[in-house]
């Protein structure tokens, strides 16, 4: 039994989490706001913010230059930014990349003077990365309550996780309200984001009783809503949403995630695939090899009992709300294999994948007839 | 929902988690270690303990005057004296006393000059307490991963929790070898005790998505253990019950407790019986008014469809196992009512109990026929 436990952030959950724990957001004098062009504005949260600094007084700058999959040099030249403005904190407001960004943005901002690689290099980084507050607007990353900041490197192709355990965001707002404004596509997609994290958490070798509980928690709440495929999304089902997103954010924190995960990195980098659809495309080949296995089939068949379904209805699911319809020749196919093999997530399950069998995956998905 | 969290403790779990994590012991330059004469050496913690200090150079002292119920004075007297030999770190070794006690020296050290009852008063402490680590020795309290230290007053009568968000521990070891050395009736007493915390957390009004999951999973595995009455513990049994007492102590640290918990504490200040068996002397009654609410009828069948048992026979077996059998006077239980009224946890659950039902439960119990 593995009852091991550590989780540093503090999180406030629910409508006006922000405002009425609003002394949690003054961790320093001037806030380098990370985020992107528009979910920041259109969730209502940058505005929250903005409010509750200018009421203590607390100065700050807007970086909102984050897109999806951020660019480790995007965080380079964000952290230069930070450091000249003089802050001493970061806030993190979005999805997954904003909230990864920020990450990355502190550890340079602390650290001047590194090249955008060294930030892979412990030894380099010499400085605690700076505190860090997120606040997510999907449903989906888990990023707030992680140390995984997930980069793309300068190639423009791969992509490499920062990793370090100052990186943990010291506080998270997490508000159902902020995830309002997020379209239906995007409310799937990340939805799918965390219901891999939860499965492909339980899996892992490195579970314990905690990050179970977790998983299974987050997983019975997003199937009770994914299930239902609503053609909207009532206040409620966000609030399951989110909070399962940062349950299941929880779980992966101490396992890591599975094989979906590198084997959607190509056709999101690539093709512009969402990352939560590019994950899905692959829950059905992810149950079916692992159950391949005595303890994987165990553990799916517990995983589904206990979100009430079945495996069956698990495979058919999940890749069917990805819908995903790419068509790739062998060569496009052995570039995007080439991309993801060396990832170590093939390790993290009971079925550990070859790289051959990436390739039988990818063809019977993608291969053009 | 309330998917709120926090909890800032590291918990190192396992056999061996001290030895293969022992970084995380140096926490300052003189530690003061907090102890009871006994369990900490039956146990091999304090070797442990020591052996480690020593190899990183770091001075102790060991302060081993802590017995059940610990006092507040002895607390006082301990903060001073770790005050004057410099200790910049506490490491508590024990069960719930000297883990409560560790937690209220902390605190003294750090301010020094201000009288035993100040500690209840947070003006008064103003100096963060010194930084904290919590070793268990019984699989019961909780104590590891919660700011609550339960002190007894001057009176030597009465007892009263002092909280402060500076007293989480910041490490815990926890390793289930350390409680092999402890009697049977001492493990039924503190595996009662954290069944109460998790049937109690799982009640109360402010438990959260979290503090739900840490409850049901410690019950269920109580439940599992306690429920075959086993005439010895396994190595494995030993290693459910601790991973579920530090579950349910993480529950309460959401939570808190109801009503067994100051419904207990007469009987064990005046009668000298166990902290857990007190509490579990109540278990039927507890679930017995909370069933009068529609609320409390549905938790309850809810709590009791996990672990695997109907609510009938939880109202059997815990008080069964307690197996307290105490006859008083109406003078002798007035007296006993009178020093557990004052407390706020008949307002944590479904129902709430009044003054005249306390008076009920006890006569019931306990009126000298």
């Amino acid at each position: 039994m593995n009852a091991s436990f550590y989780l540093p952030t503090r999180v406030f959950f629910g409508e006006r989490a922000l405002i009425e724990n609003k002394k949690s957001l003054a961790l320093g004098k001037h806030a380098f706001i990370v985020t992107g062009k528009h979910s920041a504005i259109a969730s209502g949260a940058l505005a929250d913010v903005t409010a509750v600094l200018g009421e203590f007084g607390i100065s700050y700058t807007v970086f909102d230059k984050i897109q999806e999959n951020p660019p480790l040099l995007t965080c380079f030249e964000g952290g230069k930014l930070a450091a000249k403005v003089g802050a001493d904190f970061v806030i993190g407001i979005g999805g997954g990349s904003p909230l990864d960004a920020s990450k990355a943005i502190a550890a340079f901002a602390a650290n001047q003077g590194i090249e955008p690689m060294d930030i892979y290099d412990e030894a380099k980084r010499k400085n605690p990365t700076l505190p860090l507050i997120a606040i997510p607007t999907t449903a989906g990353t888990g990023s707030e309550v992680n140390y995984y900041s997930v980069l793309t490197l300068p190639d423009g192709e791969r992509k490499k996780t920062f990793k370090a355990s100052d990186a943990w965001p010291r506080v998270a707002f997490v508000d159902p309200r902020y995830t309002y404004s997020l379209s239906h596509g995007s409310t799937v997609s990340t939805a799918l984001d965390a219901f891999a994290h939860a499965l492909e958490s339980y899996l892992s070798p490195k579970s314990t009783v905690f990050s179970e509980q977790a998983a299974l928690f987050a997983a019975k709440e997003l199937w009770d809503v994914l299930s239902q495929a609503p053609a909207q999304f009532t206040p409620e089902m966000r609030e399951q949403l989110i909070a399962a997103a940062t349950a299941a954010g929880m779980a992966i924190s101490v396992t890591g995630t599975g094989f979906p995960h590198p084997m959607g990195y190509s056709i999101t980098m690539l093709d512009g695939i969402p990352h939560g659809k590019a994950c899905a495309v692959f829950a059905g080949d992810y149950i079916e090899y692992n159950e391949k296995t005595e303890l994987g089939k165990a553990r799916i068949a517990a995983f589904a009992a206990h979100i009430g379904t079945t495996p069956k209805l698990m495979k058919a699911l999940l890749p069917g709300l990805a819908n995903v319809d790419l068509s790739f020749t062998e060569e496009e196919i052995d570039r995007r294999v080439k991309l993801i093999c060396g990832a170590g997530n093939y390790t993290n399950s009971p079925y550990v994948l070859s790289p051959d069998e990436m390739y039988e995956i990818y063809r019977a998905h993608f291969l053009k007839k």
